[in-house]
């Protein structure tokens, strides 16, 4: 029984990716993204936002973004984005090394992992008045957030127009976008474009692919130079295929959302178990496929000595930890961690998890 | 019947590396190379090349040479490399890039795609005179070469005394290794380290994998940046597991090995055919798995009309074209090609493919 | 009568300086650091430090600090720094753009302009907690700092040893190192190597010279790349002599500290002619050449009639102003400005200033 | 009497200069170029190309030369230049530093210092032609050449037409902009926008500045991203008056003119003088300030055995010297000079150089 909630990532990849890898693989074809199954995935993306779009498959959410922060950056500037982000704290300088120095992210306060835009406003404004620092160039908005948390369809419009208020292009870091749109109940379309995102790293590996992301302009002009520099990123794959065939199935018969729901509601299922624990702390809603959760010692002892794997959040003295979700998680290996967690607090526990059961 | 020679990455994946893909997917791993795939891939390399290494498997050969040349260029400098070089014309500028401009490509003209030592003895010297431009730190030596040869031990080893006693550092382009293993019936050892080799691109997807390769370090100091490096790069899967169960499968039972002979065998087979067709000319010897060769022009048109697909090479006036074999070109297809070319040529032709064949 | 506060960058070159500029032109010498007066000037700096060292003199204190952030970076990471720090807010990205990408700002919270010990410890282990993020590499340590104040020399050598514990370079932006060693009446080795300080940038050009820095290793092996570096950077000045010519006369007889101390006893007496106006608020202390102070608007509005110019800090909100004083600024010019404050606050002011005089 | 040939920056600054950088520095002005002399600057340098444009002094031919490099190449490409090109030789791999690994130069050979323009076009073709190279984005055309030769009006022309039918820009690099405008006695604006050329490194140093340069935009579009560029170059000098200052003396009166005809007829004086003597050999003709001469080896060694300095140019064994002459070399040190030869060759001499005085 699956005891490992480190992270989204120590799943594999989903049956449907590779039977679609492997059927992928039987021809000859034209290598460097020449093949039908790239052709198709432009169509489809297209479809799927329901606008014409440039899309570019790459192998990670890392070079995603550190490829949008070049571009954005172009001749230099900074990007605001939330303290808490990925591009900020996770990509050892991505976004600076990316654009040889011409980008520097800029982190911006956030609630509920959520920038909220008056606060953007007054970094954006407080930068420019410094004639001498890097200028602004572009927000990037992480949706879902590291926090587990999704900015509505109101506050990523309300960003986006501050921003293009302001000059600023606006870069949306979808590791988690399938998460978001599955939880939010709206369209592709109504979540990016016609909020005012310009581009957007597409996420698919965290919720089912082997290793798939793409990144999708909106705002075409943009997308001039990627084909130079995806290729110069060693992420022009000779036989790209694969990652056109991933991301062709992933899109196949909803599969994404299907994935994307599971995982969402496997997470509640854990925050609902683990809230009736007294002592238990949740420093932020739990609205996509993980929970921030402070447990009381005994609880968190216990779950690591049966062997229970979890990743740390924050600063070490709040104990807080991430308890990721995937596509594959059993409904039964969270009710197992739930029962677990309430056996460690020294709650009967057994009925509640029946009750949820039935 | 294939007609796509355009590349050896047409092809596909060996159904070995496949298979072993979708059996690594079985069960949650740690993600991030943390998992035991890439652990057993740091054994299995040592044992190869009969040292110990440090491995760092990456998605593409360009960002495999890309990795070295900003490690090689620390604090900044050239890198004496093959006029036709792929780091030197086919990467985009990743050289420079990757490095953050630190690094410059130098060409180094060659004689069948070779460096001879006393050219590139010349060309440090001369770089060395000028004080203001940028110092040489580095050779980089493509094996098998771009013009389908290879350098002997003894080639290597010379043009790495060379470059050692100028203190320079020696990297090798192994893009197509397996190939050059197979033709100098060598040990990846006496290739390598024992010829002066610090760090090497070792190539897998041209060969059988799907998108795998491998930065091999001999000389260890070197390799105390690159896990930033890497990930910054993007290049840090964060289902890793998916390229180390490749290159474990790779080097299974020699797959490696008896894929580069079949692929070298079936490009010998060519040459053979076409070399009895009258006007042919091949600019090089053929030691590796592919030909370039200049063809008449009936024989051209012929062939194109055919549907068959070659990629071009050096200058449009001289009409030199490349046809690559791969582990799966079938010994038939090259025997079609062959009879085509010769049936373009106004050769009676199907007498000496029957004696081929016998 | 001076009414320019606005910079200590307002004031010309000292009479000293220019003279040595005019005499070093005399003559035909080697270009490029050649010179005799460039081998004088290291001389002078060992004997000046106390030590041997490296110095490079270039013209500027932003081009200064990005080389040295270029070195402290390599192969790549974080330079912890003051939130309000040059190298962080004023240099248009600088340690990024240097380091092609390699190195990020850090800002660490301040008080008074100086990182607190604690804060700075605290800074470094939470960056060390999260793998992916840039490791650090270096701090520096603006001195005196943007706030007007200066560390004391136990800070410096407290702050050095957290962060030489943690394998961090220790720099110091000395842009007003004259300034502080002025204040703290220290020789300028206690201040610097005897601290722990790696290597410096000596400021010379808000101090009375024309345009000259010096970046001074004391940490010789840090050295090693910069030749390379700083003729790349278009600061090996071919006429190199003016450079050294103007550090050489900055060095002279003390007229460096001549020149600082008379800045410093200018700020502080515009501080002591402040402070007697009720409602005028001082964010900080003022320990070497300018004040920050926010007037009551009356006084403000006065001021800015009369045609004074001062330059702004902090969030508009706050109205904090910097009164910058210079080697050159005339006592007359010190009084008449706050009789002016004086009689806009309407204070009857004379014998206050008078009693000054006495 | 002078016997330092070695650079025409072994000189100091004129009079003149000197006298404008005193000048410039009674009175307290505005810092970072808010000046009266940068702005009249900006003006006259309108008046002398006869046309508006952007200027933008800098300290170094190497930082101008850097900075076009780091605009030409957005989003990247490569730069075709000279072989040998201080751009290409001599800034230290500046095009791909400024341009954080953006920029490469491409060397394109020479005759005459000159890039014939077939050559230009050729290599331009043969670059675009493959995919994964670096897009060519510019030209840069060195005038006066590293060989002491001018393009003539007709070649820029022809030249600037190629590239801008291509969608590459024209850079020039005019470190000896005025040796070149006085060769062929033409106006500024007829050598630059007037022929095609966008932007120009226009150079005052080498012919009587102290340090001051400036990057000239005809092509004012480009000029957008240059200030961030500058100031985060270091090239933003506090006291930016000493810049402008220099660079209105080095106009005022044409000065740069008289000393660029000087320069230039002091050369063609030495190459007059040096051809009577059997033997020597010119690997150019000699149209600026400087001449290249392969001298016989007992000139050599008596010329060397005197005192005389020079720099060498090209691979030793070619024994080929750089005789730079400058705005303030003496008619009587050529004299002197060419006596000195004339004597070590065993020529009566004397003669000939009286009949030249004459």
């Amino acid at each position: 029984m699956k005891r490992n909630f480190y992270s989204d990532n120590v799943s594999g990849a989903a049956p449907e990716i590779l039977r679609a890898i492997v059927e992928s693989n039987a021809d000859d074809t034209a290598p460097y993204g020449g093949d039908p199954y790239t052709q198709r995935l432009e169509r489809r993306m297209a479809e799927l936002f329901e606008t014409e779009l440039d899309v570019y498959p790459v192998g990670t959410g890392t070079v995603a973004n550190g490829l949008c922060a070049s571009i954005l950056a172009v001749p230099y500037g900074g990007i605001y984005c939330a303290d808490i982000s990925h591009l900020h704290t996770s990509e050892c300088g991505g976004a600076e090394f990316w654009s040889g120095g011409n980008a520097r992210s800029v982190p911006v306060p956030t609630v509920d992992g959520r920038i909220p835009a008056a606060t953007l406003i007054e970094a954006i404004e407080a930068g420019a008045l410094r004639a001498a620092d890097v200028p602004g160039r572009a927000i990037s908005l992480t949706q879902g957030t590291e926090a587990g948390t999704v900015y509505s369809l109101r506050e990523i419009r309300e960003l986006a127009a501050a921003a293009h208020a302001r000059n600023l292009l606006v870069h949306m870091d979808g590791a988690r976008f399938a998460n978001a749109v599955a939880r939010l109940d709206c369209t592709p379309a109504e979540l990016t474009w016609q909020a005012g995102v310009d581009l957007l790293s597409f996420g698919a590996t965290k919720n089912g692919a082997l290793c798939a992301e793409a990144i999708v302009f909106f705002n075409r002009g943009l997308a001039e130079t990627m084909r130079y520099r995806r290729r110069r990123a060693g992420h022009l794959y000779s036989k790209m295929r694969f990652l056109s065939a991933q991301l062709l199935a992933f899109l196949e018969d909803d599969l994404w959302l299907r994935n994307a729901r599971h995982a969402n509601a496997m997470a509640a299922r854990v925050r609902q178990g683990l809230a009736e624990i007294p002592g238990v702390r949740f420093p932020h809603p739990t609205e996509i496929n993980f929970v921030l959760a402070a447990l009381p010692k005994p609880v968190w002892d216990g779950l690591v000595a049966d062997g229970y794997s979890f990743s740390r959040r924050g600063a070490p003295r709040e104990g807080v930890i991430r308890i990721a979700c995937a596509w594959d998680t059993p409904v039964e290996a969270v009710d197992s961690l739930i029962e677990a967690a309430h056996r460690h607090a020294g709650l009967v526990g057994a009925g509640a998890v029946a009750g949820r059961r039935a």
